[in-house]
């Protein structure tokens, strides 16, 4: 039993191989179709569900897209393949809410000195507007919330890395919680302000092409923000 | 057809979360075991097939371990998921190796600054121990290649932080093909020295509970290494 399991797995483990190797050999691009199930059957010699089960690994870890009952397609990366793994980390105690938002300050001190040296002027106006609207949101918290992490986005995206941009997009799922946990404990008009208009400060610097307080300014609002959403995790 | 296979899929999905949810729920950590197919099956009112998939992509995200004809178990995060996210996305050009390199450097210089301040002892042998294995490693590009990639992930361990370590563990494939292709460039032996002492010297620093000279040093071997590594990519 245990040894047929293990013969299972590695036809499937091999099959998942050949697919990646397909896509290398063909220099498929994102959205290219792949052969159907029965073309990896017959190439290795292998059942119709040992592929299946390899599309459905591949779809798991988003290097295909088998949406729709359409053809298998080239999937792009986007950050919840790593948004699944943070959550299953923290919950499972291997790694604390500490140390996620330690890798994402690091990055995100990067991506706001890199996206002042990049942006394009939609990149600006479109960090600008979401700043306002994170202000504007007021005691909004799903407003704020939704502002908050676009506006993070946004200025990852505007580094021209699309690494960073994935990788920060993959913190969305634990900042729409930490956001709004992190705003009942500022309890003064004063303290709420403050953080508006950081996150302002901020994309006025990356406006003006301002890398150093660029940088200087995501510590500053690492500092403040993140200071309150650890205290309350 | 599409319909059928749209609710199999959502079926699956929904099986999926219901095992995160298990996990959460029981405050499950790494190694316990989950309950079998058959109880999900039953649980969720689905078939075992659907289980079965259900598991297939939890394992692919290496949330489950279902290894060795065991029951299942909860998995530890070890940095192949994003090392198979990565290799996808460069193999479709979504991503550049300039940009993974950006990623990389921007982390390093981090556990660089962070081992200096909370390595352990031990850690501060290990990082000079495979210091020195880079140097005496010579011409024999695979000892040099284990080395080399055994000490930056020594230095993430030493961090303290092991979401750093398993996202610097996910950039060990790359290291495996750049490292060799970068050390063919380096054709005189003061090149191949200043590279193998330029470890050495990090490895100092972090022993010495030297943080800003690990992170500048970090920053100089991104300066050479990289450069060269990337010349070759």
């Amino acid at each position: 039993m245990a040894s047929r399991a293990n013969d299972g797995r590695s036809l499937v483990h091999h099959a998942v191989q050949s697919v990646r190797d397909h896509i290398k050999a063909n220099d498929l691009k994102v959205g290219d179709t792949l052969p159907g199930e029965g073309y990896f059957a017959g190439a290795l010699g292998v059942s119709r569900a040992v592929i299946r089960e390899a599309f459905g690994a591949l779809a798991a870890l988003r290097l295909i897209d088998v949406g729709n009952g359409r053809r298998a397609r080239v999937g792009a990366i986007d950050g919840s393949v790593m948004a699944t793994s943070l959550d299953h980390a923290v919950a499972t105690a291997q790694v604390s809410v500490g140390e996620v938002w330690d890798v994402r300050r690091t990055l995100e001190l990067r991506t706001a000195e890199l996206a002042a040296n990049a942006r394009s002027d939609a990149d600006a106006r479109e960090i600008v507007r979401l700043a306002d609207g994170i202000a504007a949101a007021g005691d909004d918290l799903v407003s704020r919330t939704q502002h908050d992490v676009a506006f993070h986005a946004a200025i990852a995206r505007a580094s021209g890395n699309m690494l960073f941009l994935q990788i920060v997009r993959a913190f969305a799922p634990m900042m729409e919680i930490a956001i709004p946990a992190a705003w009942h404990t500022r309890t003064t008009e004063a303290e709420r302000e403050r953080i508006s208009r950081l996150h302002q400060e901020l994309a006025f610097a990356i406006a003006d092409r301002d890398p150093a307080s660029a940088r200087m300014l995501m510590d500053t609002h690492f500092d403040a923000s993140i200071r309150d959403q650890l205290v309350t995790s």
